[in-house]
């Protein structure tokens, strides 16, 4: 595709890509945007000039606080608008080449939250972060637990505490319990980590009772984002038998703000691991359903340069979003378009691939080296932490952008 | 307080409690309402009528489908709501008196889900249940855990499957390991039990990184409702290690219609346990913090009499709201109005007021006879479950009506 807009080669926002986001800017109020190399295109002002004029769309679909409603008028909608919009930025004669006022400088926008979630549920899907996180909390020679080679094991997180990139984060407080000691103390956390994680949102509802099938689950499922599901290692290792995570994830998470669409991702898809033991019939797929999606992870303290201290990729993921959908619905719990569900931390083989500090750092025994000779074992304040995140192949790179929060002293 | 309305000496909604609900009828849509004795006052049409006319109030705050906005209005507002409807309710010239049409007979409408829930927590509280869960999951000797009287244990759930009072459920189908294996099998549950709760709801919203005190907590809630929190124990059992309880609760959690506010239930404080070891500051409280709600559950087979098969009381919580709210947000969490927050089990001391069948039939090895010489250790394919509660105290009696629901057998 060849557009007249011009897009930096490095650009994750390639005319392959059309992500989808939430913006204002000083004269407009919240509204639907995409991204395009270094621009946001008013895609409400685009409806204002014509260019959707075959598709029926309500005005407070596109100017509104968040793409639920965008989401809800269905892929077949969703998919024709973006393609209009391709074909438009590749269009010499396009009106919205005439039409400059369409298009504004992306940092001169400010993003929102995407969506409003419903429920936000965490897998916890890469095998090697799972095998990490088992030899360190539990028994290193039985570190995998019995039921995580059979089913896609998850947990309901919080929702109302799911922020924008770009938020800063305080430092949060809690119960932790001091080695060799029998009663907890109340303190401000200091294994703050982040978990690198990429969410998917979904596209389509379902009713109480029904499920859905692996086969038909891509069509649930409208896009993509960057996730880090911050962490309170301390907290979370006092509390969470045996219910589950609480107080040590539910400060905060940060998602990207734009969503990149299953159909941008397309391209990209590749061959999953080899899962043995073989899984339950209603967990096979047929295909290749894992994503080759560069990830990184850098830390950046206050005044320096940033270090990126993790490579990794979506692909190592176990067990992938079809999976995890069908696994999710199998006893008839229902999704609604809005929801989000994320990975778990994606880390792969190597060391220098995991996907947080506590797995980098081994549980704070090895110091990550920084660039500027400064030393981490877990974040500190006024630390930034930023992700980043793109699939490339044959010169075509659709990418997220980032994810990137600072963390605050406690209150 | 005397009343020109007829309420009969049994009832839950005598003219002490006024809770608030949503309901439509053939000829009107959903809105707000209030219960009183056998009626059901239509609080849109009494606005209409102008007993509100010193308060600002817009319409669509009462004709809605949830009653979040009428919440959002705000404690100062919703009591004086209610305060007004409690003296027309009394005052024998009431404009009320004269419009029948405000009323209608409980049994004529429909009752919706009253809110729409934000985030849903559920907690663990109750000392009883956790010992009765940890002596048969894991280890006699050690059946609670080590944070278990040092925090309120909790975890997030799944808010789009709970529904209304009424609505029939189907057997979830799962993953369950049959014993002495290594592989789990798909099958339907035959292990659903009900879990006897009551829910509270948040009636104030705070922003992230800010924390509610003890002391401040009761002004957040707006007020409480019964709630079965739906397990399928076989399900549960394979997935829950380590990140909790996922699908096993998932497939429905039931709710009762009408909203109690914390207001009514006021007079019914009673002292709460003495909590050894000390709890740490954060958690400390003053004053009565537990409720003396009566609570009971009954099972009824299909075309049966209705057993009941426990009596438990609201008041043998460990940990109390006020706790729990603290807890929650000690770690920055924010809360919006319209979460809902439950108990966990709600079981006392006597075999008799376990609020579980998990419990009740000691993990299946004790079967329960029913009035009509049937046997039950789980819940069987078209079993009603109807969980009652009220509190009363020098003859005033303030009740939460009930919440009932069928299983049906497996889609």
């Amino acid at each position: 595709m060849k557009t007249w807009i011009h897009i930096p080669k490095q650009s994750d926002f390639s005319i392959y890509n059309i992500p989808f986001g939430i913006f204002s800017s000083k004269k407009r109020k919240p509204r639907v945007g995409i991204a395009i190399g270094n621009q946001v295109l008013d895609v409400f002002a685009a409806y204002k000039l014509g260019i959707f004029k075959k598709i029926k769309i309500k005005k407070r679909v596109l100017k509104n606080n968040f793409l639920n409603d965008f989401i809800a008028l269905g892929k077949e909608k969703t998919t024709k608008i973006r393609e209009i919009i391709q074909q438009e930025l590749c269009n010499e004669n396009s009106i919205l080449k005439e039409n400059n006022a369409v298009f504004l400088p992306q940092n001169e926008v400010q993003m929102h939250l995407p969506i409003v979630i419903g429920d936000y549920t965490d897998f916890y899907s890469s095998m090697e972060h799972a095998t990490n996180v088992g030899m360190m909390f539990r028994d290193p020679e039985n570190a995998l637990l019995p039921n995580w080679k059979h089913l896609p094991v998850g947990y309901h997180g919080r929702t109302s505490s799911i922020i924008i990139s770009g938020k800063p984060i305080h430092r949060p407080k809690g119960q932790v319990l001091p080695p060799n000691e029998k009663h907890p103390i109340f303190k401000a956390s200091n294994r703050v980590d982040f978990e690198l994680e990429m969410g998917f949102i979904i596209g389509k509802s379902t009713t109480i009772g029904n499920h859905i099938t692996t086969h038909k689950a891509e069509e649930y499922i409208f896009g993509k984002v960057l996730f880090n599901d911050w962490s309170a290692r301390d907290i979370q290792k006092w509390e969470y038998v045996p219910l589950g995570p609480f107080l040590g994830k539910s400060f905060a998470s940060s998602i990207s703000p734009w969503v990149v669409t299953l159909e941008a991702l397309e391209p990209f898809k590749v061959k999953g691991p080899i899962q043995e033991p073989e899984v339950l019939p209603y967990l096979t797929y047929e295909g290749f359903k894992n994503y080759d999606i560069n990830l990184e992870v850098s830390i950046q303290p206050k005044n320096k340069d940033a270090t990126v201290v993790s490579h990794s990729n979506f692909k190592y993921m176990y067990w992938n979003m079809v999976q995890q959908l069908a696994h999710h619905t199998i006893n008839g719990c229902n999704i609604k378009v809005g929801d989000l569900m994320a990975s778990g931390t994606i880390s792969g083989k190597s060391t220098t691939s995991y996907g947080s500090m506590l797995e980098l750092s081994w549980g704070g025994k090895k110091p990550l080296k920084l660039a500027d000779g400064e030393e981490r074992t877990f974040i500190e304040d006024y630390d930034t932490i930023t992700m980043k995140g793109y699939c490339i192949k044959n010169d075509i790179r659709v990418g997220f952008g980032e994810v990137s929060a600072q963390i605050l002293p406690t209150l």
